[in-house]
């Protein structure tokens, strides 16, 4: 066994052990995915292309909340309620803003103590390609690679509080916000527009003292919801109070995600939707692949700075520094 | 006169013209910001870079509305009420579905008859430039160019249906939203995000039957506005009942936007925004530019769209689609 963890398996080998669910060779192969060597990014995709026929049968769920909300501890009561269903769950965890490396998963399997020890569970944070920019690619690539390995259900976990979650609600069908019940603003904190993005709400803590106070917030949020203009899917979100200690509204919240699965495959958003989201995928990937080797280029870059510094003195018209960016960019 | 106009006039006789108001010069040089051709994209770029000392003084409004929300006559009201205070106000159009030939602003002249007539008032439709996919570039230009010719309240009036909101909210200081004040779901027809994006929300039409209806959709308003976050401004944007039939509340969302100015040029947020939006305008210009010369590649887009294809039938990875047609781009 010890050898093939330090010795990089081959494709083949990469390909019928994912398929099987041997979950090192998973973890080795989202690594991959996550790396900036040419040769391992090369590995990756030309597994995860040969893996397509065996992706897409997941619900993937994005879960976010600002910090204190609860998120781990839902969860894993979350995760746990759907291990007793016989459910295989991956959770992926999306934080932008941290320097862990591929290695240190430590920090998660500790947050979610039972769930990591669930043999029907699967948790990873997944890293950034700082090249590339971007959280998503890396973590699509982990999807796919989960599906592949006969995971169920993909949660996608992150901060509510960056810019994050407009990525992560296009990688996922069902997008739940985590909310707090507290006294006055109640979606202080929660960046403006996620609210919209939601397909459904938790209230997290709705227990003991804070049960009436989550009550109230359950229908303020009914309330706003009821503002927003009808989404895409056709779906109105449903708001629910959950108590991970009174493992209360988890159950509800996991049969409104199944009814939302239903009411989608049935109008035919949900197919459409992922394939919408294939296409973004594409087209972003098109801009950072340009981006990249923008960056890649240090005089180009200098000359990028000196021209903010200008447009910021108002010495230069921002359409003409970018034309002679490009220019010299495409070598014209 | 008739030479001047059928003539095209060098870059120093703009220059000067635009800058004493000469409103046909203006007008001609915002058509030659609009042009496609490369030779009138010059001239118009060195006069406008030319003319940046004199930009930037003006307050820049975004208006919007769903269509049926009477924007033509909010407008021509309001425009009135502050030519009335010796202002000179612009009032460039953008509608990204339009189908109107540069000269054509014979609709806008008529939607507006009476500020069309008006000495202190210049109206204009920005056309789009098509190959730039964007009318935030042209409109940007105009609003310089307006600015130059001393005019002292821009007025971007955009249709509130589609994805310009987005782009006009970051061209102007000031976005003002109009809504109508009717029965049930209050926000219908409005993009998820845009009331969010609101620094003051005018409802329409709030006279005779519909005031007992406009004064319930105030605090329907003021109590969504509430539920929202702290904007990067930290200005609480208000909601004022108006109508223009009784020229009120005319007056009252000036004074608003007046206190509004003040405020943020206090707290240093005006600067910092329009200089935000300059360095937003040129890297997205850049990337513009780049989309274009991609789509100027006739063999690449058939490459692109057969990609799209497999994407959509998972034959292929969207990220090693993306990379092929960025290799074959740069010609790597």
């Amino acid at each position: 066994m010890k050898n093939i963890v330090s010795k990089r398996p081959d494709f083949l080998t990469f390909k019928s052990e994912v398929r099987k669910g041997n979950l090192t060779l998973l973890a080795q192969a989202i690594t991959l995915a996550e790396s900036s060597l040419p040769d391992d990014i090369a590995l990756a995709n030309q597994l995860i292309e040969s893996l397509l026929p065996f992706t897409g049968k997941s619900i993937r769920i994005g879960i976010t909340g600002v910090p204190g909300v609860g998120k781990s501890t839902f969860i894993e009561t979350f995760g746990k309620h759907l291990t007793s269903l016989s459910k295989k769950i991956a959770v992926l965890a999306v934080d932008p803003s941290s320097t862990k490396t591929k290695g240190s998963i430590l920090g998660d399997k500790t947050r979610m103590e039972e769930l990591s020890k669930d043999a029907f569970a699967f948790i990873r944070p997944t890293a950034t390609r700082a090249a590339l920019g971007g959280v998503a690619d890396r973590t699509r690539e982990a999807i796919l690679l989960c599906e592949a390995a006969g995971f169920e259900i993909i949660i996608i976990e992150t901060v509510g509080v960056g810019q994050s979650e407009t990525t992560v609600r296009n990688l996922v069908d069902f997008f739940l916000l985590l909310m707090l019940a507290g006294a006055g603003d109640e979606l202080q904190g929660i960046k403006k527009g996620i609210m919209e993005m939601a397909d459904g709400i938790a209230i997290t803590k709705a227990d003991g003292d804070n049960t009436k106070k989550a009550t109230q917030a359950k229908a303020d949020f009914e309330y706003a919801l009821h503002l927003f203009s009808e989404s895409d899917s056709g779906w109105k979100p449903k708001v629910i109070t959950s108590s991970a200690l009174e493992k209360k509204g988890i159950a509800e919240t996991w049969s409104s995600i199944e009814q939302y699965a239903a009411f989608v495959k049935t109008n035919g958003y949900f197919e459409k939707n992922r394939t919408q989201q294939n296409l973004v995928w594409f087209h972003e990937h098109m801009r950072q692949l340009l981006q990249q080797k923008l960056n890649q280029d240090v005089e180009l870059n200098n000359k990028i700075k000196t021209f903010e510094k200008e447009i910021t003195n108002k010495k230069i018209l921002p359409s003409n520094a970018a034309q002679q960016i490009i220019q010299d960019f495409l070598k014209e």
